[in-house]
């Protein structure tokens, strides 16, 4: 007998089919079918909704602010929008995830604290040599990241070229990928001032303050230095067509490198939505003007990896300055993701469901080696569900489950809504509260999965 | 409870999966489990072998010869090689299938008699107008093909260009293709008379009666015939790389076209095996020296749309003739096809059990309209199974299943045997014998799924 | 002391260069200088006008009505028009050039009657064995053509695919290009039958019955035989841009594959011209509607080879018949060739003075080897000039100097007007008449110069 | 009457044509003509030689060490080497050339001393804006330079990527492109400090310690900032094939992208040269490995802009050093240019002479806006001649013009010996002396030739 079976119309890797039983033996689907469900502990069946795997948020920042224990938090919010697994990035308050000891506090944390799974980004702090990278490694870390912008000299610091080289280089052999925070930081800064001293303000002012080419130079820069290393380079968030064009040139020319996209850039303009948010919207590399069709044509074309929240847990506070220029960049986006991205799509007249599978579980999965544990309804995988009811929401940041409690997408209409998550067979969010517990989530190592090879 | 289940290790559209049960009620996939297998009326557990979809064979003459009444041993003959469905030409004796009276009557023939599933090609005259076309296509064939070379006037006749032209023009609202037998006749007579004339004899000098110019000359002209109407064109079969490459030139610029392969061009060469196999090996186009290697690489870079049989039911008779030329052309391949090609494979160093799924069961299906019914193991699909067993074999026709006891395979020894053969649910082969009833098999209708969309 | 110099603006192989002297001895360009002109014996100071290189017309058929004696008049009225080399097709009343006997008579001719210089295509009559090849190509013929229509069961005559195949194959190792009249004969045939069966008439409904699937269908096969036998394939005439695409597929795959345009095809549009025109602007492959755009944007392209007149030399009577199918097909061409192309070329603000010397004098004396002797003002090349005289003209084909007196460009307006012509430092055209004698044009034999290696 | 004629074989734009004769008055080509010469002042007859077009070298560092007054001996070996025109580079002792004043001072110092023309690089100094940029393009110069790495605090600084853009904003409505010196200089110093501090030395560990990874990263993001700005980016001097396939890149992209070769890069390896020359061959970027014959077929597939010297007007003291590190950068290479790059394209079977005058007269000429004046002898040039003589020659600096009298190239043999130097008609080098005068050279502006429409 089966713990659970779920039943209803279920995105499957093959495609979207209905009257669909998924069957639960401890944590793993073990069985798929049509037709009458067989007996279980547990049924669930969907009427009105949609059976998707339950997403993969390949950029999240759990412990930016609070350090390891706004995993808990961070989390819980996860799962009340869909997202089983977050892959977390190592900018941890107050220090780095760049050690092996670091790694080993940071699982304990997960395992005591987690609502969702968590896979693990770790880094390298600038003049560190490469030795605990073979640690990390082994330690099951999915991904490593350096930035070229300096935006807090411990946590989040500039990592110069020939220290880029030479974790490309300790890399090479490897499949996994060197994400990078892709700003030019001397352009940053020229452009910030020139924007201060000239008294500028608000959210286009903060578009032109770090332009497309202070992000293109230090893109092509770190695509060139992995290229040179014949190593993976991942660029983690690019805002503009040319972007995931200049990616895909490496790619014909043989090079492993990829491209990331954020759900923002796709909903947000700053000219149409800059007066009403402000710094609320302030992330960087800053939304951009009128490029949102041009990076829907990148994903029709194949050329975005995967789509991610780039989820801050930055309290309302640290946007509340007289200059956008001093307030802090990101925003919370876990418990929105799922829903904008699937309404962004069905807007577009695009087949949300099969798309939102295959960007926000399938590929993230895939490029972070946790594929197929992660990221489809297949047998054999973790039964971790996001099922969606087909009823429309507008967005209350005040009903949101992180603590952060504020949303540049407050009052913004999604056309379907997180009725229910699973955790590895667990309930986790019934529609209404998180309801597992504090540690029923659990680290993720990277498995055997490659993005250039399957 | 299930009808029946069948457990081992399975090729699934995602991949090859050991301990795999595979659920089947009223002759459909409902179900797709791993570990234990649940209750059943009907249990097989495979332990030294591999569960395939049973293979679709896109291209059998089973009435060639014998006329309607052959369709009986060509499907038992599939049966015992693994081949659940096979996709058969119109070039029936003595009338082709060119009209909705004459596509019921092979449906009825094998509703009567067939122990496989059947889909069929239809063809039109020479000179007849188009408007039976819209009745076969109510009426379910998957495709149509006609032929640049005339082997027989009134049953394989040659049909010119305007005809051509008119015939795509018909079809080219639909997604329904367009096959050719690619031989350019004046060219054929020509270099036939002139091997004739100075006395030459033996595969070789069929090979070269019939060069690739000939081929690819009638090829091409097809090819631009389809594209100037904006209609599906289809090569039934291409001997060489520059084929597939032509095909290919077709699809970048935006033609709907493709190329198909038959398995003998992947075994034999007339340098090496004529010798001994002579007017046995002669098929047309004929095979050619020293390809192989070539095609293998079309297949590796995807430019292959699916391979095939071309099984004729020729008896023996019509070979041994004093001149290769006065021999009748084609052999017979069902019962061979799955073992050879999986073998084949498995020597080049491939991962043979997914790359025979997807030549030999999903792409066929998928271009002749009629997956997911057919040619995947999945949920709703048709119960079709071929199950191998990893014991090499040295084949004998004495022992085949189709009446002609005879095989340019002789003595060639495959690495893996046919065990058992299930079509929709049922035992049809059980390794010794035959054993679903004639009848058993039916007329599979062209159903939504689209080549070029999917 | 030169025996010619010519003075003004010049067309040189680097540009419009104004100030420009010529200098002429013997016959050839021996100085090219600026600023005052040296003494010479004869001088020609061009104030209100252009030096251009003498037209190379790659296409004339001079004697398909007249036989050889058709060789006067036709270059007299070439050199009227600014075209000091023909190149002259083989088919010829009443029998082809297809033997070393007939070149020879032919050059004989030539050198007896001829007013401009000619380069000579040869063929091979159906049937023929290719023995007379070599002979024909150490005669100097800079190119073979045959057709795969039949206009004339003599002199015009079909060849079929095998033939071709093995002229190709003979052709091979040299540069010389086989050249084709490109439309599938059973194609025109039922096309043809079916407009008349309806009672179709017109320019429109001549354009309808030899369609451009007719002419793509022929130049696929014929390209893919010129591959087969990697010969150089040649389209006389194209009439569509995917015409010109198809043929670049063939170059960008490797082979020898080349296609012509006439200058008609970029003038003439049977929806616009064909109520006043009729017959009277009857050709093969016929002109198409809605084309020109596509055309010129292939000649931007570089796609197309070079640019030619397709002049024939029939009597307007021809013309006259109740039923267009029953009209001759061709048209005088070869005095409006220059004034024409160039004038389109200006009213599409192109440069027209170098874009004209590209496509209708250094590209043709490239392609038929007889470059640099011929198309260019350089040093040492034949002193062959067009001078232009910057005067809009309105074509009148009483005055013109063919004997035909008819011409579809008539009321035509040309922006220029042919003010001399020199051939080999000969004047030979003083813009009233012709002033030449007949036999001193003369016979230009192949040289080296090679399109697919320069 | 001519001033000038000087006669043989000559490679002409067109191609190497014998038996030529050149006529030069007040100083420009007026005539071109064949055969028998005439009438002029002065004749020259080439028997065993080649008359070239004078070579235009593109990057020459006249100033670096002596200041302005270094222009005397700089040209004076130029003329020597067969050089007529050079384009110096902006890094002028002690300051460098950044404001119209100071292109006036090097004006005035060109027509006083030069025994060549010159054509004027100019700069930008850190932190300076761009108001003088429209007077120095006023003032003829043909190129602005910057560097990504800093060789001299004031002379030859590092521009940091926000001015570079502020740079390329400024050129990209001109035609004028923006060169870069491209190597990273975080990873230089990063490299030397680590090769210093294993003791390294030579020129195998001055190449390690400038790897090729530094240069492509500079090079990348240069790229970049040139397709944000769509200005016209080029590098100065790239080492590998990489770098002229990611420049093509950006071309195939539709941006403004060129890349130059400097000819020691085709000549010399650190393995095989690097112990007899050590810092005698210290350039920057380095000479490489085993990149040789890449460099070769790069320069075949067209994608090197062109070839040039990069002399350095440095004093073998600075050489003298006893780690390769402290020793200074750069080579003197006027004299050797030419006849080092005629014998290395002899040496591989290539056309010398018209790829010599290709890739170092035309395109230089070409891309620095100063074609047809400069770069090929046609109608209305300037009469700069280099003649040749079939001679070989062991290069001995002792012998050299250019007051250094060192070169890496001793004791290399050439296999051709430059005759003679003609300056806009004036014997300029006789094969023994320099024996026009100082001042005699002039100052060349940019003219009207555009790269990428021409």
């Amino acid at each position: 007998m089966f713990d659970l079976v779920v039943q209803g119309t279920a995105v499957l890797p093959e495609g979207v089919r209905d009257n669909v039983w998924i069957g639960v033996k401890n944590g793993k689907i073990t069985a798929i079918g049509e037709g009458d469900a067989p007996d279980a502990k547990e049924q669930h069946k969907v009427t009105n909704g949609l059976i998707l795997p339950g997403v993969v948020d390949g950029q999240t920042h759990a412990c930016s602010y609070g350090g390891l224990p706004g995993i808990e938090s961070t989390t819980r919010s996860a799962i009340a929008g869909g997202v089983t697994t977050l892959v977390d990035m190592p900018y941890d308050n107050p220090d780095p995830l760049n050690t092996k000891a670091r790694l080993d506090d940071k699982v304990r944390v997960i395992e005591d604290v987690a609502h969702a799974d968590m896979a693990l980004y770790a880094t390298v702090a600038p003049g560190q040599d490469v030795s605990e990278i073979g640690a990390l490694i082994e330690g099951g870390v999915v991904a490593f990241k350096i930035s070229t912008f300096e935006s807090n000299p411990t946590r989040f610091p500039r990592i110069q070229t020939p220290q880029i080289l030479e974790i490309f280089e300790a890399l090479a052999p490897t499949d996994i990928p060197l994400g990078v925070h892709n700003e030019d930081q001397d352009m940053v800064h020229a452009y910030m001032a020139k924007a201060k001293a000239e008294g500028k303000n608000g959210l286009v002012a903060h578009s032109e303050s770090r332009p497309a080419s202070a992000e293109m130079s230090a893109t092509a820069q770190f695509l060139e230095l992995g290229a040179a290393a014949h190593a993976h380079a991942h660029i983690v968030h690019l805002t503009t067509a040319r972007g995931f064009q200049l990616v895909d040139n490496y790619a014909f020319d043989g090079y492993r490198a990829t491209g990331e996209l954020c759900v923002h850039y796709l909903w947000f303009d700053p000219e149409i939505d800059g007066e009403e948010l402000g710094a609320k919207m302030k992330v960087n590399p800053p939304i951009r003007p009128g490029e949102i069709d041009a990076l829907w044509e990148e994903i029709l074309a194949g050329r975005v990896g995967f789509i991610s929240s780039d989820h801050s847990s930055w309290p309302i506070d640290n946007k509340f300055t007289p200059s956008i220029f001093d307030a802090g960049a990101g925003i919370p986006g876990l418990e929105t993701l799922l829903p904008c991205f699937y309404t962004a799509a069905e807007q577009r007249g695009l087949e949300a469901a099969s798309l939102t599978a295959e960007m926000l579980c399938e590929r993230p999965a895939r490029f972070f080696g946790i594929w197929p544990q992660k990221g489809g309804i297949q047998l054999g995988a973790d039964a971790d569900f996001a099922i969606l009811k087909n009823e429309p929401q507008i967005w209350d940041s005040a009903k949101a489950h992180d603590d952060l409690k504020w949303s540049p997408f407050d009052s913004r209409t999604f056309s379907v809504t997180v009725d229910r998550t699973y955790l590895r067979g667990q309930l986790a969010w019934d529609g209404e509260k998180v309801c597992n517990a504090a540690g029923d989530g659990g680290y993720v190592r990277r498995g055997d999965s490659n993005w250039f090879e399957d």
